[in-house]
């Protein structure tokens, strides 16, 4: 049993996917690992820490044909309370390429001793800005990339807050704009208004105030915005730079809630999807991104940088197919500027494949890929091209902001996130609806009440095998996807310890 | 009196503002009608038809010390019972660079007569298919945009609809994909089925099967946002081909309401704005495009095409200007992929001057427009320099459909456009509010009454002049700019004959 995971594992750890169609990437794989052979993995395979499986249950947790719902054990607590369960895909890669991590860290001025070894861990030291982090990855064409997110991402959002932890410190005053060196706030000598005895200082005075005037203030959320959205960049970063010594197979797409003082960062890139349920209404904290939600700024980069289509795809989008009988006559067409549709006569240039093709779940960049945004995948080309994915995929999240602190929270209101597996085939009302409904018959003093509702959602998504496939109450087709889900109590930072 | 307006029109309908700051444009005018001197204007300076002003009226409609207030006649009727007031700026240019438009034409197949020689009138001809139209155009660096585009835009428009005109007339059935060259829906072979011989083309019809069954369904009504998505092109296009032979000086924001077919259409290119008040309620029908809305869609023009920065400007925002002595300190900045702000350590790029400068009202880009949508343009470069702002503008709309039909209206229920100088001093609440009470006080009867409303909305946006300028009743600033304001009231074209 064991070494049938092992063997799974160092086959497929590096990224190939076994069989088949796979939801985010038309061709099995193509080139994404290419060169890779015979690197150590980065990460070895496996599931998240917080579930501590034995290798049994590990093994036990890749088996399609009953799909196990895995959830937090009983005596586990993550930060909050919070509850989290998943299930492996019906069949279409070996191995469950979701990941998850959940954290508690602590903001600190970087030390003199960790100054060039960042991402280390806590070891204890509870002292600095309590940060808490919860994140779901989910990956395709191979694991390595959303393994590899899921245990560095929030050091590495640690070690960015970390930077302006003196600026975090003083949350009433508005961040400078300008530091020197050292971190300290820098201000020109124009600005402190010293006194100027050349004509050459007086201008720059002159010169100084008017610009000065113009200063914008910049808010301390939109710091930690930044910060969170320049984590991303390192964390990519890091991936391309790392597969010149490791096998770190695939992308990733990536949702991260970052807690910090007060407020809830929600960041996503991907189509994965978080949404907040309070008094059993449902506010939406992402959007998903995708084909079909970004395809005007692909259009434009093709438009723009024609070259990266390598004279095999065309920047503009046709509700179908030409075929060469039909040059001369008019399609219909949109362009990176339209959202309308107008008709054009067509051309040699237009029988290219377009860049955006398919709808819905199925429509796809160069035929390849089904998300716009997400980690890694640098390797990804068209199949049997040399022409890259990645420069039409952008790794920068958007982050939208929930003051926790403003709001009245009771014990059901909660945050949502999950992968795409969940929310394929149920919608945020039917999740808002399954939640409060569970939670309101749950025992409240249960300390497994969330893990039980994730639990509950993921059943609802993934179904139970019938003769014809993985099937809903309804009899409606189940997600054949890896499913994730953390449940938040959105009132258990107030009991934390 | 007279002759005061000629010299005024024949000195300025060329378009230089003559003097001072341009809420538009930093600098005077710059290189805006490089070679157009001596070239005859495309359309005189006037104000809309629809006013008949005499000459007089005219003269005293261009007097920045007074600011009269210029309505619709009693005895004038628009399309629909539409209101309308303009009231010319405090000074900021000679003429009014505000104007308007609203007519309703008819949607016919181009007849071999016209077919090469579009654009003309309808000529008392009222078959085909009603099309009513409300514009208003802000110009600024002249006036010539701004009037040639109120001449002219609604009638591309008609044009464009005209050549879907046999596909309007079926409002049941899909648009068709393709349109061979009379028109007519076209069919590929494979489409229609029928008997295939030879192994090529069952091939072909193996590939069509498979490609058309993923064929996307376009709806009618994207089709006639493609139609308006165009015309706008068009548009630009025609002033940048008549200004080879005419003098059109200047740009325009572009404020287009169509309404066809049981729909209104509000296409929005700059920072005009339109509203539908009812029930007391607001419903925004448009965004504004300015160098704030649209900060990530100019730098990622300037980071992918930075030759279009001409070395003078850096496609990075910071919150002010950096000064030499801060080199090597670090900085806030944002990219084009980021909503929050980062530090950075500045390098000698960094201080030059940002794409995108200036807050609020004062947003610019390059230093020289404060708007990133709209029509004409083509000649404006940065002051100094040889760098065309034109890349950066679009010319295209972004569109939002209204279903009239499918809403009941009341004789108070009303959509309100108007230029920047209405929005600008009063906000979307406080409009709703003046028209609603104002509407509610007024005898329904009087076919003025749209009239007096917004004649009541621009007076309380220009305020009365007194000692310290223009003043509101709460003694703020009033706005110093051209102000146009339609209120077309929703339940008119039921009256409509």
């Amino acid at each position: 049993m064991i070494s049938k995971v092992k063997n799974a594992m160092s086959n497929l750890v590096g990224g190939m996917m076994p069989h088949g169609h796979h939801h985010h990437n038309h061709h099995s794989g193509g080139g994404q690992n290419s060169g890779q052979e015979g690197l150590p993995h980065r990460f070895p395979y496996g599931r998240p820490d917080f579930l501590d499986l034995t290798p049994e249950l590990l093994q036990y947790s890749t088996e399609h044909a009953s799909r196990p719902v895995v959830t937090l054990k009983r005596g586990t607590r993550l930060p909050w309370g919070a509850g989290y369960a998943e299930a492996i895909n019906a069949g279409k890669s070996m191995l469950n390429e979701d990941q998850a991590s959940c954290e508690k860290l602590f903001v600190r001025k970087p030390s003199s001793k960790h100054r060039n070894s960042t991402l280390v861990d806590d070891n204890g030291d509870n002292t600095g800005i309590p940060l808490h982090f919860w994140g779901v990855f989910d990956g395709h064409a191979g694991s390595g990339a959303a393994i590899m997110a899921s245990k560095l991402l929030h050091r590495i959002i640690r070690d960015g807050l970390g930077e302006i932890c003196h600026l975090l410190e003083n949350p009433n005053s508005a961040p400078p704009i300008c530091l020197a060196k050292n971190g300290s706030p820098f201000q020109t000598e124009a600005k402190k208004g010293g006194t100027q005895d050349s004509a050459e200082d007086a201008d720059a005075v002159c010169d100084a105030s008017v610009r000065f005037h113009m200063e914008k203030v910049v808010s301390l959320e939109s710091l930690v915005m930044g910060v969170i959205e320049t984590a991303f960049k390192q964390m990519d970063d890091l991936i391309e730079k790392e597969k010149t010594s490791y096998a770190i197979s695939g992308g990733c797409c990536a949702l991260a809630v970052v807690y910090l003082m007060g407020k809830l960062y929600v960041a996503n890139a991907g189509d994965s999807r978080a949404i907040i349920i309070r008094n059993n209404e449902v506010i939406p904290m992402t959007n998903e991104f995708t084909p079909e939600s970004e395809r005007q700024r692909l259009q434009y980069l093709g438009f723009l940088r024609p070259e990266l289509l390598g004279n095999e795809f065309t920047h503009i989008e046709f509700p179908r197919r030409i075929q060469h009988s039909e040059l001369g006559k008019k399609m219909l067409y949109r362009d990176h500027t339209m959202t309308g549709w107008a008709y054009k006569t067509i051309v040699e240039d237009d029988l290219k494949f377009p860049l955006i093709y398919g709808e819905g779940k199925k429509a796809r960049v160069m035929a390849t890929i089904g998300v716009t945004r997400g980690l890694g995948d640098h390797d990804l080309k068209v199949y049997n091209s040399n022409i890259y994915i990645k420069p039409f995929l952008s790794c920068v999240p958007e982050v939208k902001v929930y003051n926790l602190d403003e709001n009245k929270h009771g014990p059901d209101d909660v945050l949502v996130m999950g992968t795409d597996g969940l929310w394929d085939v149920t919608t945020d009302k039917e999740v808002a609806e399954a939640v409060s409904t569970y939670l309101s018959r749950c025992d409240p003093s249960d300390p497994m009440r969330y893990t039980l509702a994730a639990q509950e959602l993921l059943m609802r998504s993934r179904g139970v095998l019938k003769e014809r496939g993985w099937r809903l109450p309804n009899e409606k087709l189940g997600s054949g996807d890896d499913i994730t889900v953390f449940i938040i109590p959105l009132a258990g930072h107030e009991s934390e310890t």
